[in-house]
C-alpha cells in the first residue's frame, strides 16, 4: 500500500485498436476463455465500446483518495480500473472526477464498486463499468496504491494490459499477449462472418459444424 | 438427459396472439396470479413484447451445444427457452446462434443464464430475457435435451406452453389453458379501460372498489 | 398497524424544488452524507428526477391494500414510499394505481418492493425508484399504516421529509432540514462549479485540493 | 388455490427408507442428476438424515394458514414440504405447528422460506431445511392449496413423491421412480465402497477410472 | 458524525431479563410484528439467548475506530451495536476489542457487518450477531458517532432500547415500550403453553382456533 | 488449458507450521492486510486450522475432472484449492474423492464451488472451505489445469503459496514472503497478549492506544 508507480508500459495503440474493434466476447473467446470480470459490472449506460491501456488502483473501501492520485499517472486513452481492498458499493467517482480524468485524455472507468452523478456522466459520454451505482459520498484519509497488480471483479489486472469493454461487460488482455489476440481475435471475426451467411441462409450449425455424429456417438435420441 | 421430441403440440397462433396483446401482468392475473419466472430475468433490451410457443432445453452448465439442436425444432413463431441443470451465468447465446434462430423463425430466447453479443442482438432485434448478460464462453460436451418440461426461473415449463414476455418479465401459459386465460385476460383488460377511466378521472380505488367498509371491519383508524 | 395519518407537514414547495435542482448526490453531501436508501433502488427508466414530499406506506408482504387508502391522502407534489414489513418484490403497483395516483397529483413512487406495467409507466411518465420489476399480483386482506415513519431500503423516512430521486438513487431529507440542507447543496454546487473549470482546464485535483503534502506525510511513494 | 386434495398415494416405506439409507448425493446420482433443491435450502441443524413422503403446501407470501389445514393431511412418516407462490423468508413455522405436526407423525420440514424457534426445534428433534431462518411473523388471511404439484426451491414437487434430506441439502424422488432409484442408489453405495478401498490404500482415480488415455487424447500436457 | 452521547437511558433491567427469558419470536409477536433486523443477521455460534441494552455505534465502512470510544461508554449488562454508514463485509471485532468489552460488563455485539476471531470469541463465550464472518482488517482515520438512533439490518435502534437476540435472529424493543412488551409476551407464553399441550395431545390448530368455517367462507375445497 | 505443471516448490514445512498457530486474522495483518479470500468461503464444519501448500486447479463448470489428476500431484501437507473458469456451486468434491485425497497426505481443500457428502468429510476429519454445500453431480469432460495461477475467491493464488485457513475463513501468504510474515505474524501475537492483559484488567484502547487527543484533533464531541 501507499506506492505509485509512474512509468507503466503500455501496449500498441495500433493494437489496442484492434482489439476494442473485435468487442469483448470475441477477444475472450480468442485469448482461450480467459480474462472476463464478472457479470455484475454493468456499464452505467448502453452503446459504449472501447479498449484502452489500464491504469490501476487499489484503495480501500470508502476512500477515493487514490483516484485523485491515479488521474495524474493517466495518458491520452487509458483507462482508470479500481479494486477496492474489500467489497465496497460506495460512490468513488462521479462528474468532477470524470472532467478532471476527461481533461487527461482518459477513456472510461472500470470500478469494481460504486459510481454516482450517471446522468451527467452520461451527457459527457464518459463511460464506466460499474457494481453499483450509489450516491454514498467517500473519505480521503487512507492511502492506497497506483499501478500495482489487482484483482478486479475476480479478474487479474496488471497496469498497462488492456482492458476490452462494451454492453457484453469487461475482459483483460495482458499486454505482452495483446497483439496475438488482437490477431486470433480478427482471425475470429473473418470466420465467423462466413458462417453468419450460411447461418442466415438457414443451414443449421448442426451440419456447418458437422456435430450430427459426435451427438450420436454420446447417444442423442430423436423421439 | 439425452432426448429430443420432435412433435410437440403448439397452442393456436391465434390465441398466442391474443396473449401477446396483453401482456404479462395481465396473463398472469388472469390464469389466477401463476406462471411467472423469477424476477431476476430481465429483457437485454426493453419494449420487445410477444408470445410465442416454447421449444424447451435443459443443458449443463457452461455446455451450449443442445442449443444447436434445438434450433433445428424451432418451427416460425417459437421461442427458445433453456433452463441449466443447475445454476450457471455463462453466455450460452450470442449473434451467431440468434442469426441461425431467425433463418428458421424463432422469435426470442429466454434463458436461466447468460448471454452475450447484447448489443448485436439488440440491433438485430432478437429479444433475449436473460438472468446475466455475461460473455463467457461455453463448451459443447455433454448431452442435455430438447422439448422436454423444464422448471426454468421457479416456473415449470412443458415443450409447446405460451411465454408471454415483456418489459415486465416472462410468464408461462399451459398449452391446454392458453385459450381460456386468453378470453379471461381480455375480459380483464376491458375490465381495466373502465376503471382507468374512472381513475384517470379522480375517482377513488377506495370507492371504486367499495373498500371502505371493509377496511373498518378489519379496524383501520383515521388520526 | 392499521392507523392512517390524514394531516401531515410538508416543507415548503419552493425549498423542495431548489433540491430537486441539486439531485441525489450533491443532497447527500450537503447533509452530511446521510439519507441515501440502498444501492439496488433504481429507477424504472432513466432520465427522471424530482424532490416531493413522502407519504409514507407501510405494507404486509404482497398485500397492497394501502395503497389504495395512501392515494387518498396524496397531495399534489407528493410522492409514494411504500415499505414492506418483510422483505418482498411482488409487484404492489401497476398502471391503474398510477392513474390513480397521477389524478391526485401524485409525482411517482419509491418502493421497496416489485412494480410492474412498466411500459404502461414509462409511457405515462410517472417515475417509479423500485427493488424489483414483478408481475406478480398482490392481494387485499391485511391493514397496515400511511404515514407512519418507515424504514426503506435502510433509511428512516418520515411522513412529510422530501424525498430526492435521479438515476443516481433515492435520498431522504428531514423535512426540519431541508431549508438548510436546500442552501448548503446550492452552495456545494457554486463551488463545484469553480473547481469544474480548473479541472476542464487540466489542473489536477491534487493541486486544487493541496494533496500533495498530506500525502506525503501519510507516506505516498512514487517510484 | 384453495383446494386440498386429501388422498394421495404415496411410495411403499421399506423403498423409503432404503433411499432414506442411501443419501442426498446418491439418490441424485442414482436418478440420473436430478431433483436437487436449490443450495440456500439448508438444515437448521446438522446430523439430520431422512426420507419421507411429501405433503406439498402452495402458500402465499407471509401467510401460514395452509400450514394449519396441511397438518390434518399428514400421515406418519410424512413430512411437509411448503413453496410459498412468490419469494419470502418470513417465519411461517416454530415450535407450536411442530407439536403439532410430530403429533400426527410427521417427520420434518422443508420450506422453501423461513422457520423459527430454531433452538426448540433442535431441542425436539424435529428437522427443517429451510431457505432463511427468521422470526417474522405471519398471518392467516388467504388461501393456499395442499397437495397439488408445487415448484419448491427450483424443483417439481408432486404430493407423495419422496423427499430425501440430510446435511447435503435436499432431493426429491419421483414416487413412481422410487423403487428403481433406490436399487440404483444401492448398487451405486456397493460399487463406491469397493472404490473407496482401493483409493484409501493410495491408487488413484486416474488409474482405477482409467483417465489417462482420455486426458491424453484431449490433450492434456505435464510439465 | 463525530458526537458521543454519554448518559443514555435505559430499562429496568428486570425488565431487561423477563424479555430474555421470551426470546426473539415471542417478543417480536407480542409488539405486534415489529423491530425484527434483517434475516441475514446470524449468531457466530449457537445457543446464546440474551436481551441488553444498546449503545449504538454509527461507524464508516471499514473503520473500527469508534468501537473503542463506545466500549467507554458500556455499562454492565449492554450490548454493542454498530451500523457502518454504507454496506461492509469487513471484520470490525476480535478477540482484543471483545476482551475490553467483557471486562466492562458488556454482554455482546450486533454487527451489521464482519466479525473475526470467532473461534476465540466462541471459547470467551462473547455473543456476536453478524452480516458476515471476515477477518479483513480496519483502520482508525474517520469518526463516527457513538448512542446516537442508527438503522440497522433495517431496524430502527435508539441508544438505550433493549436489544433481544437469540439463535433466531435479533429484535429491537423500543425503551419506552420495553415493560409493555415484557408483560405482552409473557402473557403469549402461557397462552402457548395451554396450546403447546392440546397440541401435543393431537388436537388440530384447525379446530383449537376454530379455523374451519372461516376457511370454507373463503372457499377452501376438499378433493 | 489442459497444462499439469508437476514441480512446483513449496514454503518451508516449518514456516507454514508457524503460520498454521498464528491463524488468519493475524496473518492477514502481518501481510499488511491482504491476501484473503471473500467472505463467502465458509468451512463446512467449526473448528478446523490449518496452513498447507497449495496444490492449485483451474476447472470448468460443472467439471471435476481436474480433481483426479490434481491428486497424483499433492505432497503430504498439502491443500488443494480449485477455481473454476466461471461461477458454480456444484457439488466437484465428496467423500471418495477425499479419501483419495487424505491416502496421498492432502491436509484439506479450498473450493470456490459445491462440496457434498460434508457429513461424512465431518466424520473423516477432512476439512473443507466452500461457497456451497451442494450435492449436484459434475461430469468429467474438459479439460483445466493443475498448478496454475488462479484467482480463487478474489484472491490471486500461484501453486505452491501457503494457504492459512480456520473458522474466520482462508487467507493466502505467497510463498516467497511466508517466512517474512510469520515471523512478523509471531510479533504481532507477542504484541496482542501484553494488550489482552491490559484490556482484561480494564484499561481502555482509548488509553493503551493513545487516541484521545487524535480524537479530540478530528473533532470527536462528547454529549
Amino acid at each position: 500500500m501507499g506506492v505509485v508507480v509512474q512509468n507503466i508500459e503500455r501496449a500498441d495503440q495500433a493494437v489496442i485498436d484492434r482489439l476494442a474493434a473485435c468487442g469483448v466476447a470475441t477477444v475472450h473467446e480468442a485469448q482461450g476463455r480467459k480474462g472476463l470480470l464478472a457479470s455484475y459490472m454493468r456499464p452505467i449506460y448502453q452503446g459504449a465500446r472501447l479498449a484502452a491501456s489500464a491504469v490501476t488502483i487499489s484503495a480501500p473501501p470508502g476512500d477515493n483518495w487514490m483516484l485523485h492520485v491515479a488521474i495524474e499517472q493517466v495518458k491520452s486513452g487509458d483507462i482508470l480500473l479500481l479494486a477496492p481492498t474489500s467489497p465496497c458499493e460506495d460512490g468513488y467517482f462521479g462528474d468532477l472526477l470524470a472532467t478532471s480524468a476527461m481533461a487527461r485524455g482518459c477513456r472510461g472507468l472500470v470500478i469494481d464498486a460504486g459510481v454516482r452523478d450517471v446522468a451527467d456522466l452520461k451527457t459527457m459520454g464518459f463511460p464506466v463499468w460499474a457494481k453499483a451505482i450509489f450516491a454514498q459520498g467517500t473519505v480521503k484519509e487512507t492511502l492506497g496504491s497506483v499501478n500495482v497488480p489487482v484483482v478486479c471483479a475476480g479478474a487479474l489486472v496488471h497496469p498497462g494490459d488492456v482492458i476490452v469493454a462494451d454492453d457484453d461487460g469487461v475482459c483483460v488482455v495482458r499486454r505482452e499477449e495483446a497483439e496475438e489476440t488482437a490477431t486470433k481475435a480478427e482471425r475470429r471475426m473473418a470466420a465467423e462472418d462466413e458462417k453468419r451467411k450460411r447461418l442466415a441462409a438457414g443451414e443449421l450449425g448442426l451440419d456447418i459444424y458437422k456435430m450430427r455424429e459426435r451427438l450420436a456417438e454420446k447417444g442423442l435420441k430423436y423421439a
